[in-house]
């Protein structure tokens, strides 16, 4: 009888949800100050549309969504056959052919493959929707969250990075969070590490080793690397490429004189000093723009850039954004040569950040600002008068439901956190006044009406 | 290989967004202005809160989702017998434990009942969320698509009544809709009604036809109810009551001459009567509210006042928005003695609506407001400069991706409507000024780059 939530699943009451738009307004903002434009796809694609893109594991936590009418009669035959292949992990048409999505990229593909003729290119979209994973659910991760993505598709220039840099600067300083860090590398860098190491089939094995870096520490990496069969002139070159150090134009100096005749790594290089040298403006990404040549983000598609954003170092929490440039969009929908490059931001994360930073400012919570007391029949009618004047001010108000004692309104008031409460009884009814009480601070004044009305709340 | 949209949903693009957020927004922002707040809740619910909530009809037509993990061997034979089981209509935990949302009224009375010890009452809550139903896909009507419901529990005042109306009202008016006509009854009329047919058992079935006499005719709507065994005289009754015309007040008068002695009827005739007297300011109204005796609205959970609103009579399209008074949300979750009133928002009708009087603003398609043109490195890096100065001044602006045609980038421009080019080449880069082209009229001027950043786009 008594009713639960879905596992991993939330509610988001009145008090989260104005914080939630809080930080999705200003994104939402931001993006559309740089030109961006909104897409919303359905919660539902068709299977076919999302299986195989995020490997195995991908496939298995989707949310698959059960055929209608799997009673009918005539196709039971048909329908038990596809149930036995489902319970060999085959997800079959006749049982289910549409599933919830796991992430905005493979639909925003779809979108992209499917209007490529109507679109303008380089089209940026901006998408803020959630996605639905079978996770197991744990602290900070749920199976329903939202992600919140910009992408610039159809033009490989990095202005498109530069301008992504400064709308995380952006957003960030909105939001209020100052101490952020913004980290860069180029996949082509790593590339060219791999080169030098055996060959570019080892780009993802060494991708994988040195983004654990930060948990499992240099030797472990080098460990790890030599049982992957790295010898020991590579394995210097990786402990010397991980000692890298200094400051973001050290670090590119240092590393070209490491590898100085890889054409992979001089490339990312030189897009890296493109971007340092164009993102504006530059002082105020001092401390904020750092090269960290061990960041590699896990998803083999990205190509160039790669961005990452932690958080305030004194916050223990893992990164709140993160992208990178892809070579090829819409290859998989059969629409070939569409680069892109985007980034994304982690609200719930950046929820928690704000939260733990006390970053939300106190008006965020802002519901009603006026209430008006019931004090009877006459007096609400003329209540419910006043309030659509202020109303078509601005001004949000309610009038208590019901005629009740003084302490009971108070109380509402209170736990809804208004700020004024309006109070016309009989004698302000005759005297055309209101007498009008300050609840944060017990003050109370006497206005006529038509004062009420202009009344700067 | 080429990529399709599940049957029923709909991608929105950058313009369908635009002008959905200029309706929900001011819905929104009315909500706000009465004192309601948001609430979200997630698209998933469990399967036992949602069966047998919408009759066999909507439980059939439930968006159920696949468990994960059906593949465990250990869990085979069970999972078999359990499917054998759904082969025959019944849902079971084996297979299914989650859904999609039906409505936005179930999750909200679950939501209630687990958290009405928090919650302060009456509490007015507003939800604006998708909501999934298999039905056949048709002309405007889609698998996937947003409900826009407010709601207040905890509270049987009229007032509630009343400021819903009003909130309709307030709406439409700020949407420009002028000529929606808000129709109300209350079900006890309809009760008392039904008694003086035979019983109040009668109720439904007398509703259901009622409900139809726009459609059939009122010849029809008698010969289903001989069918249904009324006798004679309250068949006069029936025709008599269908036959009501005049004003709101002439409607309410001749009812009380035609059932004198019905409690119910006369409860009803009264509360219509309060509202009717409390909406404000009432002048606004005379055209739009009107009292609908032949009202009824399907769904049986109603038992006092019901609304409905018709779009303007010259677009033909049902009704933009519904609601009325229940009397308990959340005893089937084992809280009683919750009333509430509730009224919802048809958005999808609503936008075409919109759409075919032509009310959406020109505005409301506004993205970038000034295009930089990309003549070359130097001036692109004078242009991002500039633009982060206007983006300070919440000017949406965009740089050309990269050094292209003139030609090429009027066209970006034109195909994405935005009204300004802003041009800087050598020379304007020496001058420090900027060629400020207006493309919709074509006009041209010069501008120092200072004056560009305080020019009212």
């Amino acid at each position: 009888m008594k009713p639960t939530l879905p596992q991993g699943t939330r509610d988001f009451g009145p008090d989260v949800v104005r914080k939630r738009n809080f930080i999705l307004d200003i994104i939402e903002h931001v993006f559309e100050l740089y030109g961006f434009q909104p897409l919303e796809t359905p919660a539902m694609e068709n299977l076919d549309t999302l299986l195989g893109k995020y490997g195995e594991e991908g496939d298995k936590l989707m949310f698959k969504i059960l055929n209608n009418g799997l009673d009918s009669p005539g196709k039971e035959k048909q329908v038990k056959e596809d149930f036995e292949k489902l319970l060999k992990g085959t997800p079959v048409k006749g049982i289910t052919e549409r599933a919830l999505k796991y992430d905005l990229t493979i639909p925003f593909a779809r979108y992209v493959a499917m209007n490529h003729h109507q679109l303008t290119f380089p089209f940026k979209r901006y998408q803020i929707q959630p996605v639905w994973r079978a996770d197991r659910p744990q602290k900070g991760r749920y199976r329903e969250f939202y992600q919140c993505d910009a992408d610039v598709v159809g033009s490989d220039s990095l202005l498109n990075e530069v301008e992504l840099a400064n709308i995380y600067h952006d957003v960030f300083t909105k939001l209020g969070i100052r101490d952020y860090e913004l980290r860069i590398n180029h996949r082509k860098i790593l590339t060219g590490l791999a080169e030098a190491c055996g060959g570019a089939h080892l780009m993802n094995s060494i991708a994988i080793s040195i983004d654990k870096l930060d948990k499992t520490g240099g030797d472990k990496v080098l460990a790890e690397l030599k049982e992957r069969g790295l010898e020991e002139d590579q394995l210097k070159l990786v402990r010397n490429y991980l000692g890298i150090s200094g400051s973001n134009e050290k670090k590119l100096q240092t590393l070209k004189e490491l590898m100085p005749d890889s054409a992979s790594s001089l490339k990312g290089i030189e897009e890296l000093e493109y971007l340092l040298a164009h993102v504006s403006p530059k002082e105020s990404f001092q401390c904020g723009l750092s090269i960290d040549l061990t960041l590699a983000r896990g998803l083999n598609y990205y190509t160039g850039v790669i961005f990452e954003v932690k958080p305030p170092s004194t916050v223990k929490l893992g990164s709140i954004g993160g992208g990178g440039r892809y070579d090829d969009l819409t290859g998989l929908f059969g629409v070939p040569d569409i680069p892109g490059v985007g980034i994304s931001f982690g609200v719930d994360r950046i929820y928690d950040v704000m939260e733990e930073l006390d970053l939300f400012p106190k008006t965020v919570q802002a519901g009603t600002q006026v209430l008006f007391f019931n004090m009877g029949e006459a007096e609400s009618k003329k209540a419910l008068e006043l309030m659509q004047k202020l109303r078509a001010k601005d001004i949000r108000c309610e009038l208590y439901h019901e005629s009740a004692k003084f302490d009971k309104q108070f109380k509402y008031a209170e736990k809804k956190k208004i700020p004024y409460a309006a109070i016309i009884g009989e004698k302000e009814l005759k005297e055309k006044s209101c007498n009008l009480k300050d609840l944060r601070t017990g003050k109370q004044s006497t206005l006529l009406m038509k004062e009420l009305i202009s009344f700067d709340f």
